[in-house]
């Protein structure tokens, strides 16, 4: 199903995201997904999912963009493991008014037992300078990886 | 791709939840994914999506298992705004040593914007007791809405 989205797309930060007419740090991406890292990361890996056409909820997919997404998840969650082999992954994804971008994107979260996720969803600002600093490394390490289990 | 899952389904509660060995609210099932409330909900109409067969991670999934769960999601999101009118509806997995069930599972939580989820994550308990008791209602509800939206 063609999806007509002009008219979002002048107005979307999740469609600019995806467009990269801001700077993103792409690990992947494909005709229906862009996968790029978090600008303001949980922790290091922390990744998200856009579908490349303008979304908000997950059951406004038409079905290839459904199957992209859950595919893409599968693929950064085996990058995330093998590279920075983490406790455990949270996928989480807000929509409607919790949808910051207004723009459907999954979280891919790589998660360890000394944090509370408690704070992912508080006000609290983050102490992630170290992470955000690294961002284009990460970048390159991630996508590499990703790369490597094509 | 066939798994032998023998040795799992004996010690696994995912899966005696899916095989309903012990008493679960199912609002949807197929021969591959096991829709049911949440037996302690964030708000009423929070379901848990799981497959059939034993995984822990997203990666693990055979693809019609992938492509059952990503359905499952999008049937649930539409059945739970038509149903709640939610603000908005989070779907989160936790995976690895942050998985409770040690076996995949999907939240699809209806939200509200006068709530934080920041509670979601942590240790407290919620005040859900009407909510609880009321589960075999929302059950019916909710099962019903899903059957008029197939």
């Amino acid at each position: 199903m063609e999806k007509d989205n002009t008219h979002e797309r002048s107005e979307c930060l999740g469609c600019a995201l995806v467009n990269k007419e801001v700077l993103v740090h792409v690990v992947y991406e494909n005709d229906l997904v862009c996968c790029f890292l978090d600008h303001d990361p949980f922790n290091e890996g922390h990744t998200l999912i856009l579908p490349k056409k303008h979304f908000c909820y997950v059951d406004e997919f038409d079905s290839e963009t459904a199957i992209a997404v859950m595919k893409a998840s599968q693929l950064l969650s085996m990058a995330i493991k093998k590279l920075f082999n983490p406790d455990g992954i949270t996928i989480c994804q807000n929509g409607g008014k919790m949808d910051d971008l207004s723009h459907y994107h999954m979280h891919v979260v790589p998660r360890y037992e000394n944090q509370s996720f408690a704070s992912f969803y508080s006000e609290e600002p983050w102490s992630n300078e170290d992470i955000k600093n690294n961002l284009p490394r990460t970048r390159d390490a991630l996508a590499k990886t990703i790369q490597e289990l094509l």
